[in-house]
């Protein structure tokens, strides 16, 4: 079932926002890497738009940006703008926590519903939604070759994993609105209180 | 040739039993990281189903894990079993040796397979036949920051690459279940001959 | 519009150049790190054609090299000769400096150029050729686990967006020959003009 058109489309300006928050907080974290302004601005697009191009090749879907410049235009905006604020003011990572919760919600949410619409199962849709929500802060981390963080974080991939298993039960038997809520909703508060209280899974 | 269904349904099989022993060998790779339990899932997906992945996106084929979620059952059964034994005792990464060979083998089978079926010229079908038996590795190598043990290993790619290359030559010239046999007891043999008498290229 | 048959043909044998050149700097920086002989040919096909196997599978094209083994031969026969002298003679990395500014400018060229023909807007063309020309590069660093020299080296990706960026201008709107001219000459300039001076971007 397709998501209805106002909502997708308050979804797609959302994801907007969430490529600018990603690039920014992409950006943040090359800040001690001595990187020029084309790395920062490569490095933001991995971070931004890395999981939704793995997605979609391995879906093999048109890749979605390549069709809409607007993701690269509203991506390399927020890398722009935090490459120069950051020159100025010290940017605290802490203050992309909720930005960076929310970009998670969307990705896995768009993940998992691009998934569910070509017909694959709730495994592998709900393991797509996660690809596509985390693939872009390992693809950054590892290009800035670091150990990515997605796989310490607390609760980074299993905000994402819960999101996807709950919207691909979610999906057909509930209003399509309300399943993107009560999803998005779960993640961000996983993610949220995973950082406020230092969760983690058994390692 | 297609390989005959009934060797073709063993492949399978044994493909599975591959998935579960590639990513239990990734999660003892990981022991050291302290990853969460979701890191491990993705580095044991990364690690058993990450060359095939490779393979069908460069030939432009369906990825073969999307219509079959077992690939991902398997996997992730494996990683699972050894993410909880591995708390309780010791696992030697030696136990994986011939497990991995055998890994190696039917990835390299499959993929020069899958090359020559899309009619490929034998150096290129070889070439995809290593990609799919060693990327796996490498990825899961370059998620854990680390050097990539393929390059450095004992005749890895060494063994995979004999074998594909046997077995794009052996191919439509003898019959598909000796073609399979022979690559795949070189294979093996290339490798664990290297292992236990520590032989390597130059350097 | 097409490039004509006859330029086309000195690119694609340019490129056969250039893919040599690019596996050779590739086993020079793999030089410290003890690969053995099939780790230096994979490194040197990273290197080499990562970053148009990168490009393809983005925008959904065959991917270049499948149908046509001369760029895995050229390649191979390039990381093989280097790997061979290079255990005899002291190869120095500043030797590459023109023939990797060279192999930079045409893979930036090709890429813009498959982009524009499929009908991509002018920044996403742009984009297209800069991951076409500077991917092979950090495909090879993440491998050799290195911080990808890409985003530090002296107007790397600067010199190939410039050139890209202008060629997307130029396209449909001076001859095909000028613009594919044009274009070279800017990205080496720029590339050699920064090396020489050591110039950078802001950081």
């Amino acid at each position: 079932m397709e998501i209805p058109a106002d909502t997708s489309l308050l979804l797609y300006w959302l994801t907007m926002l969430a490529s600018i928050f990603s690039a920014a907080a992409g950006v943040i974290d090359a800040r001690n890497k001595q990187f020029d302004l084309f790395g920062v601005l490569i490095i933001a697009f991995c971070a931004a738009l890395g999981g939704g191009t793995l997605r979609d090749v391995i879906l093999d879907r048109p890749v979605f940006w390549i069709g809409d410049s607007s993701y690269l235009v509203f991506t390399w905006l927020g890398a722009l703008g935090t490459f120069y604020i950051a020159r100025k003011i010290e940017l605290s990572p802490r203050w992309f926590e909720i930005p960076d919760a929310v970009a998670l919600a969307l990705y896995t949410i768009a993940g998992t519903q691009a998934s569910l619409m070509m017909g694959t199962d709730w495994l592998i849709a709900s393991f797509m939604g996660v690809i596509t929500g985390v693939a872009g802060g390992i693809l950054r981390d590892v290009l800035l070759n670091e150990e990515p963080l997605v796989f310490k974080g607390p609760f980074y991939a299993t905000a994402s994993w819960s999101g996807s298993l709950l919207y691909a039960v979610l999906w057909q038997k509930v209003d399509p609105n309300a399943a993107v809520m009560a999803t998005g909703v779960l993640i961000i508060l996983i993610r949220i209180s995973a950082i406020r209280w230092d969760l983690h899974l058994p390692r």
